[in-house]
């Protein structure tokens, strides 16, 4: 079943079911079912089943969901069951903390190359990987056929940033720059912007 | 009209107009037109004018939107036309980054509360505040009468700090550990993983 079929909602939670199985595993449980699954999230049952219905049969009416299983195929689909190279631009201070974030490995991805425009960072470390001028961006990319970058510069620079990273062959985008991003059809945009979450909650509190 | 008559994908999707349209007044644009805005944010028009119509009528057919009422007239719905104070538990690589970020302050946020666990941070200094212990975190956030925070703290620690943030009186949460977090109905969680964005991009990529 290709993507096209899938609701982009439905592709959404995909992540936070996996998210939670890999936890549970952590826990030593083996076997969960939806009723289970949902209690942690928040997620009806019924609803959960009707997700993991749109790829396939991976639970059996009594016995529940074998955990491992579940995480392999989820993995599959999702494609992270290898591991995806990722570029980094910016070297902020959010930069910094995404280099040394330790969630990325054993979820799919991993940083191998970081840009930055200062003189003054560029030549430097960050986590074991040299930081590169930015002016190389889209050659070295397109060396390495890297398909995946996050976006962690000023506001002002993003677009200029992601018409590279575009043009590169960049096909994923996580933008952290509070702006948004335009982009051929093709190209995938993802949004963290931590004020975008805030003010989505002061309407409710 | 109170919030639950407003869908939650609405109310969503009101930062992200009030983002680009505190973007455009900063490029001197002072009247826009949905068909605008919406070619800047990959939304059709027909959408912005319906997702504002939930609030009243913020155009005239014919001359568009005055940028600056609008922006003033979403703030107000957002509650965000005054400034709230947030508590951040978790001075890793991340925590130093939000405190040091500065896209809170005009857009209705201050970081005023900062807190950690290690005996080696506690009574420093990050921009300009002090770290306190995490042990006085429900007394101190109470004093303040403080009701959104950040969590940057470890998987594992989440769950602790949250329910001492629900304890004090806390009622919007911003989470970057990764992991689900249990709250009471009246408690807002807003997640924010990049693992979880990203493997939502590599489901298409």
């Amino acid at each position: 079943m290709g993507p096209v079929d899938i609701p982009d909602i439905v592709v959404g939670r995909l992540p936070i079911y996996l998210r939670a199985l890999s936890r549970m595993a952590l826990e030593g449980i083996r076997v969960t079912s939806s009723h289970e699954l949902g209690r942690r999230l928040g997620i009806s049952s019924a609803q959960i089943r009707k997700d993991l219905s749109h790829f396939g049969e991976f639970g059996k009416q009594g016995t529940g969901y074998h955990i491992q299983f579940l995480i392999e195929q989820l993995r599959r689909i999702l494609k992270v069951d290898h591991e995806w190279e990722v570029a980094l631009v910016g070297v902020g201070d959010l930069g910094r903390a995404l280099a040394h974030y330790n969630g990325f490995r054993n979820r799919g991805f991993r940083i191998s190359l970081i840009f930055d425009s200062d003189p003054a960072k560029i030549g430097g470390q960050l986590n074991g990987f040299e930081i590169h001028d930015a002016a190389r961006l889209g050659e070295m990319i397109r060396a390495r056929g890297i398909t995946l970058a996050m976006v962690a510069v000023p506001a002002e620079a993003a677009q200029k940033v992601t018409d590279e990273l575009v043009q590169a062959g960049v096909r994923g985008i996580l933008n952290y720059a509070p702006i948004n991003l335009a982009v051929p059809e093709e190209v995938y945009v993802q949004y963290i912007d931590p004020v975008v979450h805030l003010q989505r909650m002061t309407f409710y509190v």
